[in-house]
C-alpha cells in the first residue's frame, strides 16, 4: 500500500490532516475535562476500512501534535506509517480499540482515565452497571430515558492488552449490544461512536452519567 | 413577510447579527459550565414581538456558530428562516420555549442538563423544589432572600415535546408564579427571563441554588 | 476636588489605570472560579487616601470593564466620578467596604458569593468559625498553621447595607483582630488585605479553608 | 563559576531559558488545578549536576515569569544568581527539594497546596497513606496497578524547613524506596521525578489519587 515509512506530511488527504487536527483537540478537551491527565488515555479514528490513526503511549495527552499519530493496520494492528519523532510509541489501546472497531463497526474510540468512571464501576455488581432514570440516556444513540441501560464492567489486568480478551467477549455479548462503553475496574472507560463526533457526545454522555450515578449513590447508601 | 427561505447573511439586522453572536458565546459557556454537554441543552431568544432565535438539536452546543440558528415564529412554532447547513434542525425545545416566551413574556430561556438540576429536582416533593436560606435568591427578578422560592418540578417523558404539557401546566399554575425555573425530573430545567442579560443571570443564580440545595440537603440527611 | 463630573479616560493617573485594569481582571478570575456567578459579589480599591474605586452593582461582574468602576469619598461614600455608561450604579457593598477600609486599613475588598463561604458558614458556632489544622492558615497575614483562627459569622440581612452595621460590630470586635474575612450566613463573605495583591491572596486562603472546613466537617460528622 | 550577580538574561543557554519558561508554564497549569493558591505551593528543576533553578516565595504562582528563577547551588542551597526584581526571595522549600533531588536523584520537584493532598493525609495511618486498587499507579514509574504502593506521611511544623528534617527521613526510609511523594499532614505533597516531564505525570497521577482515595473513603466510611 506504499504508506510504510514515508513522512506523514508528505502524503495526508485533506480529510486525513484534517482527522489528526480534530483527534488532537479531542486529547485537549479531555485532558481539561481531567480524563487523561497523567499520560493515561487515548484515543483513535478510523482513517478509511483498513486503516486508522492511533495515539502516541507514555506522553501527555494534551501535547499530542496532529503529526504525532500512527497509522495503523485495523487487521492486524501493526504500525504502517509512525511520526517522525522516534521516541513515540503506539497507544497500548491498540488491540482493544482495534476490536471495538471491528466488532461494533467504530468508526472512533477513546479511553478514559477518569476518576467518575472509576467510581461508577465500584457500584456495578453482577459483572455491569445499570444506569437509569436519566435523561442523558437519550445521548446514546438508540436508548431511550426509559430504558435501564447496562454497561458491562470487566476486571482490570496488569497489562493493557491482558484487558483485551475482557473487553472482547463484553463487547461480542448480546447483553451488551446497545452499549457504546465498557468500564474497566479501577481504571477507566472504553467509549466510542460511529465517528468522532459520536465519540465525543457518547464520551459526555456516559461521564455525565457517571458522575450522576455515583452521586445518587452514595446518598441513596446514606438515606438507606 | 418575506424572510422564508433568504440567506441569513443577507438580512440580519445589526441587532439580530449580536443576537446570534451573544447565543453561540453563551452556548460555549454553558458548556464550559458542564451544563449543555453531550450535545444536550438549547437556547432562545426574541427578536421581535413575533419571532425568535432558535439553535438547532443534535448538535455540540458549544460549536454552533452564530449563522446557526432558526427564526422561528412565535405563534407556530415553524422556521421561517434556516441555517444554510442543511443537516441542522430546529430544537425539540421549540414547543416548551414558545409556551415560556408567550405565558411568561420571557426574552430568552435556556434549556439546561445540568447534574446539579437532576440532583436537586431529586429533592423535590409535592411537585416542587423549595429554596430559602440563600442571599442568591435575590439574584431571582422579585425575589427577597427571606422567600421560600418554589421551583415547580415536572416528570420526565420520553420525548421534549411531550414534557411541554407539563411544562405550560407549571409555568401558568399561580403558586409558581414567581419562578424563572422548571425543573424536569432526571432531565434538568428550564430558565429565563426579560432577555438575554436576565436568562444568564438566572441561569446562573439557579445552578448555583441547585448545587447548594443539594450539598446541604445531602449534610442534613446524613446528620439527621 | 475637581473631580465629580469628569470623564475617567481624561484623568486618570497611569495608577489608577492600572488598577481599574487589576480589578477588572481580578473580577473576571473571581467569576471563573465560581465566586461572583450571577451577578453577585464585587470589589473596592483605594485609589488614595481620601477616594476609592467602587464596582457597579447588578451586572455580570467578568463584563465590568476598567471604565465602569465609581471613584467614591472613603468617607461620605458618595460618588465622585461615575462610569461614562449612566445605567451603572455603584455596588451595594459601598458602607460594609467603607467601613473595612477604614476600621481595618484595607487597601482592597472583595465580597464573595462562592458557595463553600455559604457552607462554610453552616458549620459556625457561636458567631464565628473555627479554623485550624492547615498549612494554608499562613498563607493570612500575621496567621500561624498552629493557629485556630477565628472567622466572625454574621447573620444576613434583606439589604446588604442592613447587613453592614453587623459586619462593622464583628470588625472592630478586638475576638477577631486577625481575621481578614467577615463570613455572612446564607451569603457568602467580605474579604480583604492590605493592598489588591494580598486581598487575591486572602480570597484564595479562605476559599480554600472553606472548602477545607466543609469538606473534613462533612466526613466528622459521617465518621461520628 | 562566574554566575554570581550576573543578570539572567545574559548568560542563559538555550537550555535553561526553555526549563524556565516550561517552569512559569507548569506553575500556571498547577494555579489552575488549584494545586498552588494563595501564593503557595513551588517547584524547581535541576540545570546541571550542581545547579537547579528555583521559583520565589510568596508570590502569586501563576504570575511567575521565566527571569523571576533563581539559579542556586545544589550543595549548600545558597542563591548563584538571582532575579532582577529585589523584592523576591527563594523559595522556602530550598531545603526540602534539594533533600529530595540529592538523595532521590530528582531532577524536578513540585511543592502542592491542593486540598486533595491535605484531604487525603487525613486517611493515613502509621505515617503512611497506602494506594492500591487504581490503574493510575501505573503512572508512577516502576509501579503496577497490582501494588500497595505506600505514601509517607509527615507531620507538619510551623516553617516549612522544620519539615525538611521529616521529609529527608521518610525518602531515605526503605519502606518508601518507591514513591515519589511524601505527603506533610494539614500541608499538601512534594512529588517528583527524574525531569520536568515526568514530575507532571506524577503530579498528575498522584492528585488523581488522592482525589480517589478520598472519595472511595468516604464512601466506605459511610456504607461501613
Amino acid at each position: 500500500m506504499g504508506r510504510r515509512g514515508q513522512p506523514a506530511a508528505q502524503i495526508a488527504t485533506p480529510h486525513e490532516s484534517a482527522l489528526r487536527t480534530e483527534l488532537s483537540e479531542l486529547l485537549r478537551l479531555f485532558y481539561l475535562n481531567g480524563w487523561v491527565s497523567g499520560t493515561g488515555g487515548g484515543i483513535c479514528a478510523r482513517l478509511d476500512g483498513d486503516h486508522f490513526l492511533l495515539a502516541p503511549t507514555a506522553v501527555h495527552k494534551e501535547r499530542v501534535k496532529p503529526e504525532d499519530f500512527f497509522v495503523v493496520g485495523l487487521d492486524d494492528g501493526r504500525p504502517l506509517q509512525r511520526p517522525a519523532d522516534p521516541t513515540l510509541r503506539p497507544s497500548e489501546c491498540n488491540a482493544i480499540f482495534r476490536a471495538i472497531m471491528r466488532h461494533r463497526g467504530a468508526g472512533a474510540v477513546m479511553h478514559s482515565h477518569a476518576l467518575s468512571g472509576v467510581l461508577a464501576a465500584d457500584l456495578a455488581s453482577g459483572g455491569a452497571l445499570p444506569i437509569q432514570g436519566f435523561e442523558m440516556l437519550k445521548g446514546i444513540r438508540g436508548c431511550s430515558n426509559r430504558d435501564t441501560h447496562l454497561v458491562p464492567v470487566v476486571e482490570n489486568a496488569e497489562r493493557e492488552f491482558q484487558v483485551a480478551g475482557a473487553v472482547e467477549r463484553a463487547i461480542c455479548d448480546p447483553r451488551y449490544a446497545r452499549a457504546f462503553a465498557v468500564l474497566a475496574r479501577d481504571h477507566g472507560a472504553y467509549i466510542w461512536g460511529q465517528d468522532v463526533s459520536e465519540t465525543k457526545r457518547h464520551a459526555e454522555v456516559y461521564h455525565f452519567l457517571f458522575e450522576g450515578v455515583w452521586a445518587r449513590g452514595v446518598r441513596r447508601d446514606r438515606v438507606a
